[in-house]
């Protein structure tokens, strides 16, 4: 008998069972057709009918209004980075963008080959501890770019700010963790591989009245137009990585949406935050005020644990964690220690294994 | 206990069986990790060492030589259209395309972006039925563009064409089916849900040292070069859909390598093509030196079967060959008629169905 493993991956990460399940069944066979979903032609009636069905769960659980187009395209978030700025940025305009983390930065490299870059605030000097929310925007600056959660730091934008215009927002990693008003956003993007399901496919959802004014000719793929008349079937899309997703939606619907989701959430991650704030040997490293309720980033109290004990300590924490069935819980090199990532599809019961460590481990050392 | 079913469909297509079950099979738990493949972060050991061992199981099947570097990206095909020219091809400088097909004409759309594209033969005119090889190359162009497999008309480059410089090639319906020499092209890409695996990831074969050399910028993941030194991990690949290829190249290797596929090639599509060739009702609509063994369209004889009988008898004759398990057998609207997709995994079984089905059907209408 295998234990039970839970995955604290920052993605690709944690998948809801029913969802693994549903896709490993697909695989054999395809809605009762005797051919297997990875050997299905994309213009088949069942896989139409799934992606539109796809589409239609998303814009029920984000609530996203009449207005806005929803696109499923292959080349992760990072192919965003620049169809963002080339479908939307006029070469003589400008966009503001908050530079909350490397992700932040890289979408802001690649605005800058399109047009006037304004980086109106940034958490850099402090390795992105916090949200830095003090900025001026930009007067005829054509957007305002924000990355929603900060993987790597821990960081989320708790309220979305009000931008002169319309947000554009990377929400690769908090994406369906809870309610967002879409009315304030032109652009939401995110890869899949966090809160929706695997590898391989991003999700974007536009207000099509930003589209067709960059007066720039666009590379057919990189076009959001070329996608939307089409409903991302304009090529072979990355059909199941979609289908995966759709069974995520109907995951999260079945469990009351993105409101239940936000109250799970909110019950996880302060489980995990009074644990660390309670402890003596661990400490969050992110500004409470901006802490993710889905990544966790934690380190040892340095004033308990000397710098010439640390790398050797953390290793002990991690290898007991192992054997405990806790995965993947290192942090990221730029923060160091360790990170939680516990997204939509975390089970309680990982986070209560977890802390329940943290107190065994910090009674052995303290 | 249901009937067995052959998949003609052009793609999404039939996969070998054992990958398929490999895939189910690895969403459970990979690697005896207890962490699904779909759940598994893209920098673990266990993905870094299967992502690695597919590149170098490609470059043996392939017999790719030093020099040339492996790839697999997201976005498919469509993406490299742009990709291939925005990393090749100068702005002030031309290439040479050869017009075999509606696919082979997207490339020449997104081409002429980024310089001068000669379209140096065409077949359009009889609706692309053949190829035409002869044409002469532009002094001084950059690269020679080809589509080694036309999959809406069955038209299949038997010999390569040697460029003045070297080719540049879309192989995605017909890679691995045959040795290829790797040395007399630039760039091969592909679509994996063809001949390789499933939607979602295209394989990229490029000689390195005709890159740098375009003189603009490119975006970032736009640009081979950022993914070369990071083999495919400088964001997160779409991993599954590597897995799946990995597992259809083990099944390749171990069949004989892309000698021992051609020959089979050779066989089924020899025994489709004689039954056509016999037919009094059916007949190929490719020139026969042009003749793909991927695809295979044909339709009526038109002497047999007059214009206002033959919409009823190809629908007939598509529900007669669902009820044998035969499925995906229509053409493509440019053709009309039928298509047989018999690609690589396609067991030879599944072509001689078809075969007497061809011929039943023949006995009942003449």
């Amino acid at each position: 008998m295998s234990k039970v493993v839970y995955n604290f991956s920052a993605g690709p990460s944690v998948l809801p069972k029913q969802a693994t399940e549903a896709a490993a069944a697909a695989i054999a066979d395809y809605a009762n057709t005797g051919i297997g979903i990875l050997e299905m032609s994309h213009r088949s009636k069942p896989i139409e009918g799934m992606v539109a069905e796809t589409e239609s769960l998303l814009r029920e659980l984000l609530s996203i209004p009449s207005g806005y187009e929803i696109l499923f395209l292959g080349g992760g978030a990072s192919l965003q980075f620049c169809m963002a700025p080339i479908n939307l940025l006029a070469q003589d305009a400008s966009a503001d963008y908050t530079d909350t983390g490397v992700w932040a930065a890289k979408a802001i490299k690649e605005a800058k080959r399109f047009g006037k870059v304004n980086v109106i605030s940034s958490s850099k000097n402090s390795v992105y501890d916090h949200i830095p929310k003090d900025f001026k925007q930009t007067d005829g600056a054509t957007y305002l770019h924000i990355t929603s959660n900060n993987t790597i730091y821990g960081t989320q934008w708790k309220e979305f700010p009000t931008a002169n215009t319309y947000l554009v927002s990377d929400m690769s990693s908090d994406i369906l963790s809870r309610p967002i008003d879409v009315s304030k956003f032109g652009l939401i993007y995110a890869g899949a591989q966090k809160n929706m399901g695997p590898a391989g496919v991003a999700t974007v959802i536009v207000r099509s009245d930003i589209l067709g004014k960059a007066g720039r000719e666009i590379p057919t793929m990189l076009d959001y137009q070329t996608h939307i008349p089409e409903h991302s079937m304009f090529n072979t899309p990355p059909v199941f990585s979609i289908f995966v997703m759709n069974q995520v939606l109907h995951w999260l619907k079945n469990l009351g949406g993105v409101s239940a989701m936000e109250k799970i959430n909110a019950k996880k991650s302060g489980l995990l935050y009074d644990a660390l704030d309670s402890s003596k040997l661990f400490k969050g490293t992110a500004a409470k005020e901006d802490r993710s309720t889905m990544n966790i980033p934690f380190v040892f109290h340095s004033s308990v644990v000397p710098t010439d004990k640390k790398d050797a300590l953390e290793k002990d924490f991690l290898t007991g964690a192992k054997e405990k069935g806790l995965e993947q819980l290192k942090g990221h090199r730029s923060v160091g220690g360790f990170r939680a990532s516990i997204y939509n599809a975390m089970p309680i019961e990982g986070v209560e294994q977890l802390v329940s460590y943290l107190c065994d481990f910090e009674k052995k050392i303290i």
